[in-house]
């Protein structure tokens, strides 16, 4: 088998079998949703003429000149057949959408083998079944059968998405968009009868755009070949999991879901992913998150941290966060030079003893806070910094979120930043837009700081 | 000295002292914000004769009548010499604004004694200082001294926010408002040299409004009296902590916050805590998370949960939060009886295995959502209901919105909701608007869901 995706996620030429006239039908939102592609697109219908404009025809083989990917949207049973076509005429990539397979039991079985017997000994490949297929911003591909004013898509960006459900999927384009991030392709394994995360892992570790890899799994095809290629792709990027079916119930679920089969314990499988250099996640906020993170600054190169805050609370909270290892990151609180403090003391209010958690005060100023976070930048026993920025102090303006970007931008600790504002959603978003690190909360930003530290400390075991 | 502190939240005749006719200065900010109060305002300033069109009086005894509450936004110095006088005419409540007490070391400490001797053998009782005061929206008593158009105000609700940091509260009720929940009170405490944490808790116990005493402290006053009277009020209503402070730099940052000293390990504190019934968290999102689940649910009577999703792969991951105990809430998955899955059985997908968690798959629709939740909501082995509830799916309308509201509202046990939609956070306001208990994420509601359990659990064994 070929192992070259690249048609799959940029073809020149795309069929629809199942495009359908009427706009309730998956057919013709997955039709809609193609139209704005970077290729030429085919409808296959043989009840119909022409959809949405396009030329429709009887079946794959009388399309005229090549293709090579198709998207079949019909039920379970004659999707078989279609990819059985599609593979005679040579189309390199099937997107099988339909569920009815493996996730349903025994007459489903059945019918996957059929599916994987129908690619037997040609080159096409198959994403799917059970599956939405993908979303590939630089190519405007986009063969999800949702419209867009249900789902977000975000632009193109530095994660390279991978899910073996399309709800978690959805998800988690639904959050990039909100930070601000986006994505340079959203991919939903389905079932995996071919096309798996290993061959994702691959791909995306070649793609130029993709900074961090971000999974949401509820198995592995193959576990101990997972392994061997996250650690060779680690290396060079970063890949976080969100490894699911965790639990008795959780995998009894993740089976009848995507017919997933968890094999091993929890405890075991994350012992060898975290030695596989592989960023491990809970819930689909963190995976989003934490991808944000690593993409956006890679690592940090130890874990001394100091934090910042003009709001004393969120001072003392994060370093509760930070330095606790019960409920926290368990992470060290940097010990400031002696130069760094006699520099604080000439810009923090007089009344404050400058020392990690450096605290503000209400009385801070965009100035101060900006010559502040140049001594803390300077000063070598600094990792990274953790910056609660608050908007609420009299003497701040919104000047302070571009004086946050210049620092962020420069050389250096890398600084993580977390927000408070009343209008906290638009502040985010310009400070997103800005492409900062910036979190709604304090605990996201400490967790986003610890992954870039497990990450450093991954890269320097590994060096 | 009377502990009733009915005048304090419902006052009828209030002063400023340092009421300022520059607009940049607290002193006008605070007026502006006291304006509309259910009260007579009386500015003190002696160099002004009219401040937004009140009389302005030269000092506290040039005001005529009755004055319950002085707000004193003077230096530290001066204050403590209004203080004095407020003390000598007997007016009942003092907020001492100033920072530069005990929280700025030495110097600071003089004045903080001299602060409480002003008071001393008199009726008249402290909050602060170093203090924002408070915001009673019964009583439209609004103390702070941020414009309204940089921190919510939410309106009357369940919850009371006791804080011993401003910031935190200002991002409490930020919180609050974003998820369309109000508030009884939100109190600040700063340095707690009279009024604390337990006239709070005694304050609110008896407080009709309140349902939920959600509390950020960084120090306790009298540490056994806080669990003993934590321990009677718990009794009637949850009460929920942030302590902060628990790790070496969180202590020290704490001392120069707000001048509090942590004198006992983490760990006692914890168990102490939990014992006498008090839920503790660990950010400021969490303390509103939870606050609001107990204050409106109030409790569950077991632990065990039942997952319900149309999305598979939110009802796996939810599953693993619910049930596993290395990263998740170690509760347990309920064991649907023989008559409710034959029930399901008619309801759901033929293809599905009802089991729990319940997958509605793709091909829900409003009405297999409701009959589904009416059917786990008659199993006497169900004691709360998660609920994962997608907009994306396409025969699913915004009316499944209602149908939630109306199953949250009928008898049976409680649901949980967390909601994925494209514009997320305006679906989760009209939610909020129902009264139903909604997260953005997942792991939010199980951790709510958590706490609720918690809070059976310790009312169990009260009971």
């Amino acid at each position: 088998m070929d192992d070259d995706l690249r048609l799959l996620f940029k073809p020149s030429a795309v069929a629809l079998v199942g495009a359908s006239a009427d706009p309730g039908k998956i057919g013709h939102i997955a039709l809609k949703n193609l139209l704005s592609g970077d290729f030429s697109i085919h409808p296959v219908n043989p009840r119909e003429r022409e959809i949405l404009g396009r030329k429709c025809y009887e079946s794959l083989n009388d399309i005229p000149g090549e293709v090579d990917l198709a998207i079949v949207v019909l039920p379970a049973k004659s999707s078989v057949d279609v990819v059985r076509d599609a593979a005679q005429r040579g189309i390199r990539f099937v997107i099988v959408s339909s569920s009815g397979f493996s996730e349903r039991g025994e007459g489903g079985e059945e019918l996957q083998a059929a599916l994987m017997a129908a690619v037997d000994g040609t080159r096409t490949r198959i994403l799917g079944p059970n599956t939405m297929g993908l979303i590939v911003p630089s190519s405007h591909l986009d063969t999800f059968f949702i419209p867009k004013d249900r789902s977000s898509r975000p632009g193109r960006g530095p994660i390279a998405v991978v899910s073996q459900s399309g709800a978690v999927a959805v998800s988690c384009l639904e959050k990039a968009e909100a930070a601000g991030i986006g994505v340079s392709a959203c991919v939903c394994l389905g079932n995996k009868v071919d096309i798996d995360e290993v061959d994702m892992l691959r791909y995306f570790a070649d793609d130029a755009e993709t900074q961090c890899i971000a999974m949401y799994l509820e198995s592995f095809s193959d576990g101990r070949l997972f392994l061997e290629v996250a650690r060779e792709v680690a290396l060079s990027k970063p890949v976080v999991l969100l490894k699911a079916g965790r639990t008795r119930a959780g995998s009894m679920a993740a089976r009848s879901h995507t017919g997933a089969i968890a094999s091993t314990s929890d405890a075991v499988v994350d012992g060898v992913l975290r030695q596989a250099g592989v960023v491990r996640v809970y819930d689909e906020e963190e995976l989003v998150d934490i991808s944000r993170a690593l993409s956006v600054i890679g690592h940090v190169k130890d874990d001394r941290i100091c934090v910042v805050a003009s709001a004393g609370g969120f001072g003392v909270i994060a370093s509760d966060l930070a330095e606790s290892s019960d409920n926290g990151a368990g992470l060290r609180m940097a010990e400031l030079s002696e130069f760094t403090v006699s520099e604080l003391r000439k810009v923090v209010p007089e009344f404050v003893a400058p020392r990690n958690p450096v605290d503000l005060t209400a009385e801070v100023t965009d100035e101060m806070y900006d010559r502040v976070l140049g001594i803390l930048k300077a000063d070598p026993g600094v990792d990274v910094i953790l910056m609660s920025l608050e908007l609420q102090p009299p003497n701040v303006t919104n000047g302070l979120i571009g004086i946050a970007g210049r620092r962020f931008s420069e050389g250096g600790p890398p600084i993580v930043m977390s927000v408070f504002a009343k209008d906290q959603p638009a502040v985010m978003r310009d400070m997103a837009r800005r492409g900062l690190v910036v979190y709604p909360t304090i605990r996201r930003s400490v967790r986003a700081t610890a992954a870039l530290v497990e990450r450093g400390t991954y890269l320097g075991r590994r060096g």
